[in-house]
């Protein structure tokens, strides 16, 4: 189906690492529909080139310079400028209808059925559950929408400052007019909820379609063994087999499909230059280099890693990367 | 409108008290329902006569004897016991149709329009959203129903092991059927969700017409103080103003209008007995005990009260009461 699509988005090279195991655990469970992903300009060439691999579109957002509406939105609400990257999927016009997905969830099963729904379908939200969660929704591209959405933005804000409490006021009626709209949880099964009602989680998990890793502990914030394919546990997932299977997962995505494709890029033809060598060596190197931090400075690195402030000065030089890599991929 | 009712379950001399607090906030804000409550036999006699005096109805429920069906049921799945008891709601033949309510939630204001909704409806669960939360749910009394819930509790049990499980089994197309049995959240707007989500609740929460104590810090669980109006802070309630709200609402409900009725029942005409005057007393002295008790045994002793396991002999001794009032009430 070519004029459907699934959509994420990739604001830096630490998320868009995210996305390329969503994207390929889309491609696994054999998706009909095409992939596309928005980016954000300071995701790097070489992880451009990457993404070019696993999705159909790659397509660079500004939020500043990419729509005079936008620019003027901005210039009155600049704390929305996060929130406005996501609104810009309603752009792609190319498509029909669409499915967006964060890049903090992964597929667990062929979902291409969400396509029968209408905008604006989405799951609920397990904290406030009359609010859908905007990890995962299904929506029809359209300028107008998208113009009146930046409208709304302007003159009303977003309650939680990001995409969701913006688009929940402007699709106010999902809680009470139409059940269609109402996906069922298992498509988007926040990691927290796990948690919150440990016995649903038994009763309902194994029928989980989608998994959101949601909250500050993303799945590229752990330590993972590639040899014995287990993960490093910390306090916080040891409660928790169920939470834990899914991190493997998303793990055995990530070395089985998106870590050769960031080995083998820099010989491809047109990627044969030095500096781009060392920039995909490098991008590697992050991940493996945040998964070994000690505990004293793990939550500033992740903060720094996630805003996507990178020490190339220190500890992510290049001297550092290939000792890594070494041990790492031997 | 006579053949309706809001309906509560007190298991307890305590919970009876948030019952009595419910009772009251529904006849605050001028219900034109009745108000039936369903107590198991360990409720006290003082109690079920205070209890005669906020509701209209007062209806034994005992779990073993009161149906051949729910006995043999039990014989079978003993532990489904507790779950059983609010099944008995829909015994209440008497009334056309009813809403349920927890005795640890509270009403802000009429919430009559409940009684326009059908049977099974409900507002989600924030846990796990898919599933509704059965603090509050409008239902149709029938012993068909009844029955056909003993029936589907002895031959699939309960997921969580309580009644919230049970009934989404049973009512099991809530989440996926009607969008008129959704009822909005704001209905049962549990506690514990103000803390997830506190952007909605900053922007949803003022609309809050229910409120749910849920978790085990339930309203009576704090230190009141009666002079300044101000509920004595621990670390669980510091982080949310709204939260302290709600509390110190149900506390001054409970100061205005249960304890007058604890303290003056003793003087009825029908109540002149010294022993079930001492009862009376007790009573009163067990939420204030349970206020004052220290750190070190809290969790203990809350266990205990929430049993209804009284120190009869020791802290709980009449001696111990009179002192406390006195100081408490003057």
């Amino acid at each position: 189906v070519a004029d459907q699509a699934f959509v994420t988005l990739g604001t830096d090279d630490v998320y868009c690492q995210g996305a390329l195991v969503l994207g390929q655990s889309l491609r696994n469970h054999m998706t009909s529909r095409k992939l596309a992903i928005l980016i954000t300009p300071q995701v790097s060439s070489v992880m451009r080139a990457v993404l070019c691999s696993v999705f159909d579109e790659v397509i660079e957002v500004d939020a500043i310079d990419s729509a005079d509406s936008m620019h003027l939105a901005l210039l009155e609400r600049p704390e929305l400028g996060v929130t406005f990257t996501k609104l810009h999927c309603w752009t792609l016009t190319q498509y029909s209808k669409c499915v967006f997905m964060d890049a903090d969830t992964l597929v667990l099963c062929n979902i291409d059925e969400l396509f029968e729904r209408e905008e604006l379908s989405a799951a609920p939200d397990s904290g406030w559950p009359d609010c859908f969660n905007s990890g995962v929704f299904v929506f029809r591209p359209s300028v107008e929408t998208y113009n009146r959405l930046l409208q709304f933005a302007t003159e009303h804000g977003s309650f939680d400052g990001g995409d969701q409490g913006l688009l929940n006021s402007f699709f106010s009626n999902w809680a009470t007019t139409d059940i269609g709209k109402h996906l069922p949880f298992i498509y988007n099964l926040s990691t927290s909820a796990i948690y919150t009602y440990v016995p649903a989680f038994k009763h309902f998990g194994r029928d989980a379609k989608v998994v959101h890793f949601l909250g500050s502990a993303k799945p590229w914030h752990y330590k993972y063994n590639s040899q014995t394919r287990t993960i490093m546990q910390d306090g916080s997932t040891s409660g928790s087999q169920h939470q834990y299977s899914f991190l493997v997962l998303w793990w055995k995505i990530y070395y089985a499909s998106i870590l050769p494709l960031l080995e083998t890029l820099p010989e491809m033809e047109d990627m044969e230059s030095q500096g781009q060598k060392d920039e995909t060596t490098h991008l590697i190197s992050e991940l493996s280099t945040q998964l070994e931090l000690e505990e004293p400075n793990a939550e500033e690195e992740r903060k720094k890693w996630e805003e996507g402030r990178m020490d190339y000065m220190g500890k992510d030089a290049f001297e550092h990367i290939k000792k890594k890599l070494d041990t790492f991929l031997k």
